[in-house]
């Protein structure tokens, strides 16, 4: 998405925020758009899309959600689905050919100009998690021996057709990148001195092409920069990404974590098919009662205790619970860290420490209040006493064990979130109750 | 915090995904110089602070963590913690302020020159979860009035002093918002073009004062914006809240939900003091306990049952954790929407709907696979159906438990997220313990 300088024009329809409607509502926004073609069927979307400019359309599909959009794109007419692609900026086209079905997608992309294929083609084969799979190519380099005044001029010309930039790119003759300017840097600059001349004590900010994009959305977030140049190896200028897309890989990424910690799919949303959805979740729940199955076992180990006293049966799962929210106040925090600040690994480890003894004092707290809840209740010291240590115990295991699982993850190079609640559970539950049974077994009998 | 048109010009220290670092680090990023001044004790930080230049000093100390900067604020001489504020926009003035005891803040704030001190006062006045609460007051409002060149020559002007706005805001002699254009609309017009006649057409979309802060993050990332007016209910321009500004906003309710859900603390970072964190979590602890004796009450029930057949000890556990985690991947999918989309009633609860049929097809299937699994292990047939008939009762449970409660929260005015998990755990506990014993209670004696 591209939105150099766009001016607020249009309003939702029925928001309660927005104060001030016009009356007109001729020109709506894409976003409001493409929510309206989301609520028709895919006929109607089809009847609707071929009455609409090519401009229109473009800029409605690139906002609309994932599945419509593919199911759209797919039935669409390969000629008219090529022309929509062109009038879109080149990133939005790859990033929505990407998603289509191979042969859907050769199919459309022998419809496209010989150009536009060449640079679509091209953009899809950076990663898409990566920096070159999220930025924008259309972008203004100026050469490094432009004067300021000839900088602001051929600005001032390009107005008609495009944006205002966020930042000139100064390269040189081979396009490798000097310098970043703004348009008040020019405007404050001598107008007969040399782009060359005022990059002098920059020091500039870009990312490879393979950066992460949740590295690029850190450092733009962190600079509080509307856009960032993405180079190859060779320092060469190859794009830029921009501000709202860094908002839109935070949002993606905040989604990614808290649904997929769980094991539900990363990108799934209530719009999402259900069966899309089922499709994701029933492996990890699968996992689950696997993991479930082991501590399952270690019960199953001390039947015979429980046998004899079935308020154990009773109380296991207090203990195997306690240590699980403990463990995911950790997770959380953990997870959180990880997705806005660079990885430190001695700062990260540090944190285990840190929630070690949070986890710690918490036990200590609760287990006290739990020991005399149940000691009133039952008059049974030894039961309370077993009960109350089993519970530090497992708090403080939870903490440390949901703290590390995104750590080690992160550090095997895998997702820090991925099923790692799933993970808790299992070894909260687990521990909690061998601990549990077994000092009951051993204390109390 | 103010990002209009900041060029790229530091580098973070040791950064791997940068490239290419300039010699010189003289003009160290405020970002990176709060890094560095929050490595060192409070008293090293005083002696730092007090040899910077206030400029420096200040946009410093707004980048640093809240509990550091909090700290070395009370211990700044009054005098010089006001200088520093002042040099700031008054709305990071007014963030920090707020942040303060009574005591040091009003001692810091009769240092203030009266008409910061004004200024600042008024912005304190607003809830800091609405749109006042994070707006910038510097802005740049023109006169409706004035024709196109008169207002490029006066944002040429301004040049000197401050950054090239995103937006510029028309207002009428009243300070009423009646429009806002492009510095690429205002260059495309006619120069004798009045302002007023430039705005025919255009479809405002500006928020009141007292709007939620998410709601202004929702608009923004829905427009690609790069800024969004706020007014207040007469329609006269406040301020405006930046992209830069959004993007805090995101990431903060991004943590806020994933922690809060969990009973962390919305605002705990690695960063926050150990004791901080310990304080934030406990009350939800001792809820949770709280929480487990209900379902500990429910096994309690049927110890008689269990102290027949002791394996029943060892398999409810599978079916609480089961549905917990259906129900916790209903749960995040549902909080993340929330996030992300306006709250829009029909669809929400549309959404129970779906997760509530996601959650009866992954319990047919698991289900089926408990069975074959635990009729494979114990020739049980009627143990083997109860626990499937268990599980699969719990997991539809779990998830329209898990989408419905962040919207009865919403709906009774609460945060959709607080606690969300530990109320869930309670209702898939003690309902699938309560379900699994009573079954067997009833069919297998």
């Amino acid at each position: 998405m591209n939105a150099k300088e766009k001016t607020p024009e249009t309003v939702p329809p029925d928001h309660a925020a927005v104060q001030w409607v016009s009356a007109s509502l001729d020109s709506q926004h894409p976003a409001d758009m493409a929510d309206e073609l989301e609520k028709l069927s895919l006929e109607e979307q089809l009847e609707y899309i071929r009455e609409m400019d090519v401009e229109d359309a473009s800029e409605s599909i690139t906002e609309m959600e994932r599945h419509d959009r593919n199911a759209l794109m797919s039935e669409l007419p390969s000629e008219f689905a090529a022309e929509i692609l062109q009038a879109m900026s080149p990133d939005d086209a790859a990033d929505i050919l990407k998603d289509l079905d191979t042969d859907v997608r050769s199919r459309i992309f022998r419809r496209l100009e010989r150009e536009d294929a060449a640079e679509i083609s091209d953009l899809l084969q950076f990663d898409p998690d990566s920096a070159g799979g999220v930025m924008n190519t259309e972008i203004l380099a100026l050469d490094q021996s432009m004067n300021a005044r000839q900088a602001i001029a051929l600005i001032r010309d390009r107005v008609e057709e495009s944006e205002i930039p966020y930042y000139a790119y100064v390269v040189d003759g081979y396009r490798h990148l000097m310098g970043v300017l703004s348009l008040r840097d020019l405007l404050l600059s001598p107008g007969r001195m040399m782009l060359k001349d005022l990059l002098r004590e920059q020091n500039l900010i870009c990312v490879p092409f393979d950066a992460d994009k949740e590295e690029v959305a850190r450092l733009i977030s962190r600079y509080n920069f509307l856009a960032l140049p993405v180079v190859d190896h060779e320092q060469r200028l190859l794009g830029t990404v921009t501000v709202d897309d860094v908002i839109d890989i935070i949002q993606a990424g905040a989604s990614e974590d808290m649904q997929s910690m769980v094991g539900a799919g990363a990108d799934e949303t209530v719009d999402s098919p259900w069966t899309y959805s089922l499709r994701m979740r029933l492996p990890w729940l699968i996992l689950n009662v696997l993991n479930s199955a082991v501590s399952a076992f270690v019960v199953h180990l001390f039947e015979g205790t429980i046998a004899q006293m079935a308020i154990l049966a009773a109380l296991m799962p207090i203990v195997a619970n306690q240590a699980g929210n403990t463990g995911q106040q950790s997770l959380a925090v953990m997870i959180r860290q990880l997705a806005m600040e660079r990885f430190d690994r001695k700062k990260s480890w540090g944190a285990v420490l840190r929630e070690g003894k949070i986890g710690l004092a918490n036990g200590c707290i609760v287990g006290t209040l739990v020991f005399l809840g149940l000691l009133a209740w039952t008059h049974n010291t030894g039961l309370a006493a077993v009960m109350a240590l089993a519970l530090w115990a497992d708090m403080i295991i939870g903490a440390v064990a949901g703290a590390s699982i995104p750590l080690i993850l992160k550090e095997l190079g895998r997702d820090p979130a991925q099923a790692s609640s799933i993970f808790l559970t299992t070894l909260t539950d687990s521990i909690g109750f061998f601990t549990f049974l077994g000092l009951a077994a051993v204390w109390l009998f």
